[in-house]
């Protein structure tokens, strides 16, 4: 499992020319470091006399920011296994019509479920954006700037991510899929990016009085 | 060392409730990622017939992309080691007169050379951007989409790290370095935000054309 590799050695695996892990496991470990920064941020200042006003928020906030971690951690390793199965159709063979039309129904099929996986990265972003806005208003704001890098880290897992469901719907042909498919990208990404803007204006106001 | 930390014990180490690592090392974590996957394009174009004839330049990206790699890995521990530093600064005594000239002088120092381990992690990201284009440019096609994704993770390092810069000199007196530090944290985020709008035109470009 990537998960347990460390840091250094998933890094080089990267890096390897190894095809997977790629872009689409970078997305959901770029979720998984935003919604830990916002735990971070929850965590600083559940217990804190100055922010006894918005405990119980905060302690909600935890909980659900560690669920949506936990997701982004496992797909983490998801992503990579669905794109493994995509190459394995590939490798199938192809020298009879019948092995043709098996394969060619292998590798659709590999390929939707590996769009699917990038795609719920997008939506868990955007309901780990909606605690980060939380944390950014009530939290620690000795850890405003955190806030914001996981906001930031969070609509990069949502760009990483729509790049991959992108890529895996060009090699598609079941038009009702692609065009429905397409369409959710694009209205998750521009949630996503107009959370981050918004997220980004609080921080920088919130910084300027610090 | 964080390096050496299995990805999901990082990532229960940054939720924590324990201020280091965060978003600082999260920065240079993001970099590391982005030049790691510029690494893996190079190394799916290398030594493919129908891109022999970039070969040579995919060979010279690889190795300084390695080399920003291994920087940017360095950094993710340098910041935390900063961090902590600041916050023995503050642990100080400060009973007498000198005790409380010799802290703050002491927080001064360890807040400033806090400030340089982002801004170095935001003079690498624009390094590695400019790679990343190239790859995007003349790398392995099939990988265009992993392109993307590096540079969406550089300029998520090089946001991530300018909050932490930001952040640091709020707290700091000296305006010569505050103003200069400001003016150089503003210029390289402009850089990064033209660069990545340039590479992700370019990679939806070659999607397209799939």
């Amino acid at each position: 499992m990537l998960t347990n590799m460390t840091l250094s050695g998933f890094l080089d695996e990267l890096a390897s020319s190894s095809p997977a892990p790629g872009g689409g496991s970078v997305a959901a470990l770029a979720g998984a470091v935003g919604a830990a920064l916002t735990s971070m941020v929850c965590n600083l200042t559940i217990g804190k006399k100055k922010y006894a006003g918005v405990e119980a928020d905060m302690k909600a906030i935890l909980s659900q920011a560690e669920s949506l971690r936990g997701q982004f951690t496992r797909l983490i390793d998801k992503d990579t296994v669905a794109f493994n199965k995509v190459m394995e159709a590939y490798g199938l063979p192809r020298e009879t019509d019948p092995q043709r039309a098996l394969r060619s129904a292998a590798i659709a099929e590999a390929t939707k479920e590996a769009t699917l996986v990038p795609l719920e990265v997008m939506k868990h972003c955007i309901d780990a954006m909606a605690l980060v806005q939380e944390v950014a208003a009530d939290g620690n704001q000795n850890s405003v700037s955190d806030a914001g890098v996981s906001a930031v880290m969070l609509n990069a897992a949502c760009e990483s991510a729509a790049l991959n469901v992108r890529i895996n719907l060009n090699s598609l042909s079941d038009s009702d899929f692609v065009g429905w498919k397409s369409e959710e990208v694009e209205s998750l990404l521009k949630t996503s990016r107009m959370m981050l803007e918004e997220t980004q204006a609080m921080v920088a106001d919130k910084m300027a009085k610090v």
